[in-house]
Parts: structure tokens; C-alpha cells; sequence
């Protein structure tokens, strides 16, 4: 599979689609069985797998790691990302909301529960998960470097970060923010709109793609808008000879933003299939008709 | 007539007012009549010539090409701006949708075919016609860049652009982009608010305006800011001695962003009445109750 | 009390908490009585005083001025802030609508005018009031440092800017500008979100905050957000033994932007409450708490 090469740090890279585990306990699988997903997932060239903190109430780390003891040599084939700066009610904490937290203390022990839940010795990225109206870019900046030194996470990025936000911490950052994790999709394009993916390659920030199918509303929805998208979506099958959700991908990968779609996933045919639409570059015209369709509006 | 010089390339000037010859197919005009109404345009002091492929249904550039040919020593005397990257549903081409293509083969080739057209040898600005999504910058710069190279455009610049979008595509260009063409009038003022102008100053880019009257709204709309807009202008035309238009250029001219307006008219005493206005400041409260009139409300 | 060094220029500081006189004419204070009031209000160690031109029809600065002539030695222990740029109808003066005007001539006779008024021989910080759309930046720019240079005004700064309004003044200016005076309060959090203290931060520029308490509204309010913002203030106020006015400043005060309020009132026993906001910092979650008050949502 194609990869991403960060053009900030020259030894980062990505594979070109990667694999959210943000759903992980909602499919029960033993840990053998997860073993094995993640074997085929590799197979097919995913290398880079997408957690956080937080998901699957907390435990998504916990179960990854389970299986990543049975086998310890996959941890090597991988890029693994996780997020932190979100608290999020859950039986195993009594806030009383949920809320951010990019304090120094927070972010220092997220990161380490991370590495510890999953049996690691570092991640590859660690994300900031939300934008915090309390983050003390000083002290933020500081936590995130000093994770680095210490050899406890390789690199570091933002998630849902808007461009000023992220010029923010990286104005008091050593290390660079080498990824932005944001939501991209038919029903989410205001980011190729409003400066956010121009930041991005203008900085050379690496913008990973969350709900690329819009959580599946693109396919099933009822809005106007989802309705429109699904038409037109047909119509493009028919022509180009591609599933909806191969166009739906390719409409984000044909952006020159190099966007790295995260899809939620963990039926092995269905990434197969996903994956296959990295071959398939769809024509100008087609993905102008798709934006119309998003936007019920031609192009000004 | 006062002439605009960029501060960026010294020596790049343009007349204060320019000519928008958008709509030179619906005054057929034959090919001789161009040539008296060019000049008698020069002689106003108008050297400044705003074209682009699609214009007239792409026909636009050899109307004024074969005025041009009859008389080609005029050609000396202008700056011709021409720009590409829309491709427009016509009957001369069977694109299936209005849609933009930033592609180097696209905009090399609506260049040379501009040049073409026109029977000139280099274009005195190119702009970029709108932001194109997928406008990949490093491919689009060096496809100005190789333009600049080869003699073919003198310099380069942009239309409808944004700001992160102008500096997206500057981060990877070597020449400088002289030039954003945008929407600006007194029913379309939000450039001034929204940084859109704060940036071309800050940067020392030349505005030009286009639809400085809105398309005629200004006169004839029936909407209430237009309403708002037009009794203030009455008011104003008794208490200045100005015409309605006169004073809708001078609240363009007055803003220190050094707007050059792009005027549509083919007819030369609206030209010469609106050439008139660069001799007319108008106070600083004129300009403010325009202002109050366009947007219905006092300045906080 | 707390005070904030400018991390620009290490020779300006200012209190956590500024005193406010835009109402000073309203308290009907006899120039004795303004004296004892000062100096009580700088025995609270509120030092910095904010004022404008336009303030109290143009009467603030005079009557300040009065009671500094009183008790001269006062001048020393305080930092003086005032504004200009503004046009406000009134009784001494023609002007046809409230307009803007940042021309050199009358920012300059604006400036020596208040050192007139009140008697002093140089500001401390004056601040533009309002982004003003005719603003030419050089001109302004060169009349705010001769100001500088002729020592009749320490620093300077902005009030109401956005992000691309003060780049575009800082783009042209000497002087740095150290202040942004803008409205922040538990009914105007926008600034927290869309950059304006993102940018104060990066920039390290001071944000003082207008209207801390939404003109009273905060408390008195019937507007839905206002109404969830008493509740929520009402039940921290009994978790946290705060006073409701404690708990709106000790919100501003907690964001890692060092925001100085502006406090309007001319009652003693109100500001040393509010001024014993400052050694009340309040949990995270509280904070969030009333963020979601203010918003009427969770954060994502």
C-alpha cells in the first residue's frame, strides 16, 4: 500500500489508510480473534492503527494490548496512535461532565496508561484530542516534548484542532505537530473550505480523516443532503464500476491534502474492499458532480 | 490617471480603474468599433484590460484579439489580464458540469491558448479564476512559475481567493502573487471586515474589484439594502454634486487597500463620468453613512 | 495583587484586574470624593485605569483629570489607559453619525487632547478602539510611534481587533503592540474559540476584557443563556463559597490567556470582593460547568 511520508520529520510515516479501533469492544472478539484482524489488516497493508484514550469507555487501549501479547511481533509492523486531553464520564471515574484536560499532569498520565494498557514502550503519535479553551500552550508544549525525550512517544499531533489552535501549541513546541485528526467526508467538506486542509499543506501537517463515510449516514441517511450524495453516488457506481463506499474514499484521497482516511471497520472484506479504492482515481468531473451533490450547489 | 504600483514588483503597475471587457460579445461591437472604444479608453487613461478564457461563452479573448490586430501598437500601451481554472459548460465543449481545473496541463495550456487567441505574446497577469479545491500548490506554482519562465505571462495573481488560499499557494510559488480580484461594492462589503482586504494590505497585494456596482444592483435592486444604499446615495449626490456611480467608485477609492475597480461598461461617457470620481474624495462621514446605508446599522 | 509583566516589553505592566471609568460621570462624585475613591481603589492594588475620549460624552478624562490635579503623587502608582478612533455624536461636537476615524491628525490630536484633559504628560498605553475599515496602516502606524517618540505615550495597543486587523497595524509599526481590549464574559466566550485569544496568546499580546460581567446582564439577564448561567452560578456558589460575581471573574481569570478584566464600578465594597476573586481559582470542572451553562451544550 502507498504510504505517507511526514515531510516535516523525514522518518514518520503512515500507511495510506489506516484502521480505527475506536468500536473494538463493540465486536467482541477474543483476543486471538482480535490477533487476527489485525494480522489480515497488516496483510492488506494497514499499518497505522488509530485509539484513544477514551474509547470503548476506556478500554479499547486495554483490549488492544491483549492481544498484541499474544503477539508481540506485530507491535514492530505497526504505527500505533492514541489520543488523550478528553474526560469523558464512565463508570470508572465520577466527573461530573465531560470535559478537557490538557493539563501537564493529565497528558503525562494518559500517555503513560496508554503505553501500560497496551504493553508498549512508546507510541508512534499521541494526539491531542480536542481543543481545550484551558490549554496553556507553555505548559502543554512542555509535557509533549519532555514525553518525547524521555523515548515514551516517538511523535506528537492535535486532533479537531482548528489552524489557530495548532499554531498555538506549535509556537511553543519543540517537536513538531506532525498530524491533525479531523472530520472530512461528502457531509463534512467545510474543511477544504475554510483553511484547515490549506493549514495542513501549507505546514505539511499530515490530516488523518475521521468519519470518512460520515458514520455511515452518507450511505443510509435521510437528510437532503445524504439523499443527494447517495444518488449521485449510485450514479457514479454504474459509470466508473466502483462501490459507493470505494467513491466515497476516493473522493477524500483525490484531495491533494493527502488525506489519511480512518475507517471504523473490523470485517476484513469490507477493509478489502475500501482498500482497493487507494487503485481507483476518479476523474475531475466525477468528483466535482460528488461536491455538488454534498453542497446542493454547482460550483460558483 | 493615477496608476496603482505594486510594491512587491516595481515594475508591475496597472491604471487606477480598469476596463471588464466580460461582456464585450454583447455589444457587437465590429472589430473596428473595438478598436475606436479601446482608444478612447486609453485616452481616458485606462491601460488596464480584464479579461478570462470563459468569458463570452470562451470568446471573449478573440473578439479583443481581432480588435487588436487591426491595431497591434495599442497592444504597448495596456496590461492584459487574463485567467483560467474554471472550465465552463459550453457549446464548444461537452463538460458535463461547471467545475475548476488547476491542473499544470489545464492552466498551461488556457494560457497559451489565451495568447493565442488575443495574437499576443505574453499575458501582463494571469490570475487563478477561483480556489480550487483540489488545487494541488506545488503543481499550480510550478506551472506559473514555468509560464513567468518562458516569457509567456508577465506576472501572476489570483481571483475570489481567501486568504489561506492565497497563502497556500504563495508558500510554494517563487513569484509573487501581485494581484487578488474580488467581489467588492457597497452591497458586497464584507471583504473589508473579514481580512480579506486587512491581508492584501498587509501583504501588499493589489485588489482589484470586480462588480463594483454589484452587476447594477446597486441602482436598481429592489432589496432593502439596496433601498437603503440608493436614498443615501441621492441624498449624497445633492449634498457632493456627484453622480450615483461617481460616488459608489469613491467609497471603493477611499479605502486605503488601494481597490482598482473593474468597470463593464462598454459605453464611453459612463467611462469618462466614472473616470471623473478619482478626482472626487469623498469626507470621511459620506463614507461612513454609505456604509451605515449598505449595512443598515450605526459602527459599534 | 497579582500583576501582568508584558512579555513583550518587560518594562509595562498592569494589574490582574483593571478599574474600569467609562461611567465615572454617572457616580456624581465631587473631585475629593473621586480622589478617595482612587486611592482606595489602588490601596486593593488596582493600579491600572481604563478610560477613553469618547467616554462620559467626553467629559471622563476631565473629570479624572480634576481629582489627579487634587492629589498629584496618585499619577505615580497608576498606569493611565485611554482610547481614541471613535466619532461619537454629541453635544460639543457636528458629527452626522458615530463614525471612525484613525487619520494621524486625529489620533494625535486625540492623544495630546486626553493629556490635556487630564493633566498628565504621557499615557501610559493608548489603545485604537475600533478596527476602523479606513484605517491606512502606515499612516497610523507612523503617528502611533511619533507619539512614542515624543514621549506622550508610553505604549500602545488595540481594543476590538480581530487577529488580521492587529497584524495588519503590527505589520507597519515600530512599537509593539502590547494590548487587545476586547469583550469577554461568561455571555460572549467567542473570543475563547475563534482565535482572538489564540492569537493574543501566540502573540503574547495582553488581553484586557471588556464587560466582564456582560454589562450585568450575567445576573440579571432573561435570555435563556443568561438564565443557565444564574443557575449554574447559584449552585457553585454554595459548592464553592464564592460569590456570583467571584465565580464570573475567577472563570476569566482561570484561561491561560492572563485576561485582565475591566471592572466598571465606582463601590469599593464591590471591587474588594471582586478583587478577592483572584486567590479563588476555581476546579477545572467547575469551569466547564459553566461553559456548558453559557453554551447550552457539552463540549464535543
Amino acid at each position: 500500500m502507498q504510504r505517507i511520508n511526514s515531510s516535516i520529520d523525514q522518518t514518520f510515516s503512515m500507511s495510506r489508510i489506516a484502521m480505527g479501533l475506536w468500536r473494538l469492544a463493540d465486536w467482541n472478539y477474543t483476543p486471538q480473534q482480535t490477533v487476527e484482524l489485525l494480522e489480515r489488516v497488516l496483510e492488506l497493508g494497514i499499518t497505522t492503527f488509530d485509539l484513544a484514550d477514551i474509547y470503548c469507555d476506556y478500554r479499547c487501549e486495554q483490549l488492544f494490548g491483549e492481544a498484541l501479547k499474544l503477539k508481540p511481533q506485530l507491535r514492530g509492523e505497526m504505527e500505533i496512535v492514541s489520543k488523550c486531553g478528553i474526560k469523558l464520564m464512565g463508570e470508572n471515574n465520577n466527573y461530573a461532565l465531560n470535559h478537557y484536560d490538557t493539563s501537564a499532569a493529565h497528558v503525562t498520565a494518559a500517555a503513560e496508561s496508554s503505553l501500560s494498557k497496551m504493553g508498549i514502550e512508546c507510541l508512534d503519535l499521541l494526539l491531542i484530542h480536542r481543543p481545550d479553551p484551558l490549554m496553556d500552550a507553555e505548559v502543554l508544549a512542555e509535557a509533549l516534548d519532555k514525553l518525547i525525550t524521555e523515548g515514551k512517544v516517538r511523535a506528537v499531533g492535535v486532533s479537531n484542532f482548528l489552524p489557530h489552535q495548532t499554531q498555538l501549541l506549535q509556537s511553543r513546541l519543540s517537536a513538531p505537530l506532525l498530524v491533525n485528526q479531523i472530520e472530512v467526508s461528502l457531509l463534512h467538506s467545510t474543511p477544504m473550505f475554510d483553511g484547515q486542509l490549506d493549514y495542513c499543506q501549507r505546514e505539511r501537517v499530515i490530516p488523518m480523516a475521521w468519519s470518512p463515510f460520515a458514520g455511515g449516514a452518507l450511505f443510509t441517511d435521510d437528510s437532503e443532503a445524504a439523499r443527494r450524495v447517495q444518488t449521485c453516488l449510485e450514479e457514479l457506481s454504474q459509470e466508473l464500476r466502483m462501490e459507493a463506499q470505494q467513491l466515497a474514499l476516493a473522493w477524500l484521497l483525490r484531495h491533494p491534502a493527502n488525506l489519511v482516511p480512518v475507517l471504523g471497520s473490523g470485517k476484513i472484506d469490507r477493509l478489502r474492499m475500501s482498500v482497493a479504492a487507494l487503485g481507483m482515481e476518479i476523474p475531475r468531473e466525477a468528483w466535482f458532480r460528488l461536491l455538488r451533490a454534498a453542497r446542493g450547489r454547482d460550483v460558483d
